[in-house]
């Protein structure tokens, strides 16, 4: 058995080929997280731990974080001939997330973590909802935090680009675009400080003296936040939008009017809002270039357009459908063509993203 | 508004009449959670108090405990002159559990606790899927832990009475009834000894020295568990199982072989196991006779057979439905059926049941 797993993991529909961007930033991302639970155990050294996995989203990855943190708690701690501590995980999203969903793979988990680790009653996992911009937890609990992937996420569309006021200042656009004008990015910029300032302040008062925190998520390179690369994805969805208007199946005045509420940070705006906030110590701070080439495409057995459309649809269709109101043919158009645009436009530079992992650690 | 709202209140159909039942429960209940918050806030003074609220269910009700117990916690620290203890709250129930039901009214709730208490983020809500028959919390962690309405469930049908024995010890009824065998008797109490000695074990080892514990569930008032109020809503639905038997509608030997999984246990019988089991002082006992009558069926514009029926179709059918396999139009008769019964044989003695309120302490 395992030998055929092994020769099917050499082939062009391989598991490991088709998930190695995946993989990728797990990896990445774990790194960090091994550096951090070890330094919470060798400082903190807490009798009971407290997790909080941010964004945890619902769908076969939504334990994959917790897991890994799970296996690497047991073996730091054997690793430092300490006992394993009691977990206290939360999993946090929105009120509206498929809380319900998450919880139907817990009773696997903690098989898992039974059968893998020898763990027995030591990991207690709960689901918290509410926005991580305000505070979540008690003051003084907390001693791991996580996020991967949601941070790029805006509390709301940045003030003056909503979709109320009639004088719109992002024309034709969706996101920051090379010809963005000056208030355009300022009203993100503006935007993602708060937020981010906010999430920070709301963690410091639930993080423990020394406790720990890795945030993953999507940023770019550059600091010009015009470079192409940075919205590359939202470009080509405006595209997209704009071929129906030109087409009249859209009116043009909506995709005026609609802008996401993404922002893609650059390392320098990161450490200066931490430098602003003050209660944390950057640890490491590290952007990783991913290639979306990396997952095998020929292994989909589709383009790089439909598999970036399908990925991206399944983020923007809430937020594109309860301003546009589309009906379902029209929304399957729109990503038919987005799914043609992308593969016209991807280039070297653009088929890259970025990837920030930042570890933070609590001042006393 | 509010004069119309008081006329309102008089009449035969108004919500004070209608709910005047779960309003006495709920009011029964209150008292012995006023005493124990009032006695955490004194002999424990937390700065930040863990609440377990298990079997939370999900529904309109589901967040009628904890909101009780917020309101309490923050009267029973004004009269104190102590500033409120921030909250963690933890609704549990088992995984199948709709949370995203529960976690849809959070919002509200925490506009409640901020308008009404003018408590501002000093209170954290979370889900908690697992069976409360079992470890669900970490060593040392909790204040306070109630539950109401849950413990009269057992974690199985008792072993000896399960489908799969051929050999069928309780033919024709699906609990506990007036003839019942000895055999039967003694599975029914071994299996909740069992299971109430897991759970103090559990939560024996969840608490905090001097927490508290209220628990509020069915049970009954004699010391013999063949008496007639003991066992009622099962007693009749055996019965209605029995007439559609009868019409070639369900096979007898599915009632023979089918028991229900809950437990209606008397005050001594919690007295022991608590004695035995050794971690907590029973700091109150008390058993309530409550009258489906105080319910103002006239206001419900059904009988009394109506109302108890639904009432427990909506606990029942779930289970009916796995080992019967019964369609929905056979659903649909059995409770009809189970309707005529109830208003036929239903007594001044049967229209009781008995409500157990039981505070504990866990000792040091």
């Amino acid at each position: 058995m395992q030998v055929l797993h092994m020769n099917k993991g050499e082939g062009k529909t391989s598991y490991a080929k088709n998930s190695l961007l995946q993989k990728k930033v797990i990896l990445i991302g774990t790194r960090a997280v091994k550096t951090a639970i070890y330094n919470i155990l060798t400082e903190v050294q807490p009798d009971s731990m407290d997790v909080a996995d941010l964004g945890c989203s619902s769908g076969p990855n939504s334990l994959t974080a917790i897991s890994e943190i799970i296996r690497i708690v047991d073996a730091a701690s054997d690793q430092l001939r300490r006992p394993v501590p009691e977990l206290k995980v939360f999993l946090n999203d929105l009120p509206g997330n498929d809380f319900n969903n998450v919880f139907k793979s817990l009773p696997e988990l903690y098989d898992k973590v039974k059968n893998d680790y020898g763990i027995e009653e030591t990991c207690y996992v709960s689901g918290l909802p509410g926005s991580f911009y305000g505070r979540l937890f008690p003051t003084n609990s907390l001693h791991f935090v996580h996020s991967s992937s949601s941070l790029h996420w805006l509390s709301q569309v940045p003030l003056g680009l909503e979709p109320k006021v009639g004088f719109h200042l992002n024309k034709e656009k969706i996101y920051i675009s090379k010809r963005s004008s000056t208030s355009v990015i300022e009203a993100y910029q503006q935007q993602f400080h708060e937020d981010f300032s906010l999430f920070l302040r709301s963690r410091a008062k639930e993080m423990v003296m020394n406790g720990r925190m890795v945030l993953s998520f999507m940023g770019r390179g550059s600091i010009d936040p015009r470079a192409d690369k940075a919205g590359f994805q939202w470009e080509l969805l405006g595209r997209a939008l704009m071929s129906m208007a030109i087409d009249g199946l859209i009116k043009k005045e909506k995709i005026d009017s609609f802008n996401v509420p993404y922002y893609a940070p650059c390392a320098e705006e990161i450490q200066l809002q931490v430098e602003k906030e003050g209660s944390f110590i950057i640890n490491s701070i590290e952007a990783f270039e991913i290639q979306w080439d990396d997952v095998d495409l020929s292994g989909l057995k589709e383009s790089c357009g439909n598999f970036l459309s399908k990925t991206y649809r399944a983020v923007a269709e809430p937020m594109l459908d309860s301003h546009f109101h589309l009906g379902p043919e029209m929304m399957e158009e729109l990503f038919r063509r987005y799914a043609i645009i992308i593969d016209d436009c991807i280039t070297e530079t653009t088929s890259k993203f970025t990837q920030l992992v930042i570890s933070f650690i609590k001042k006393g």
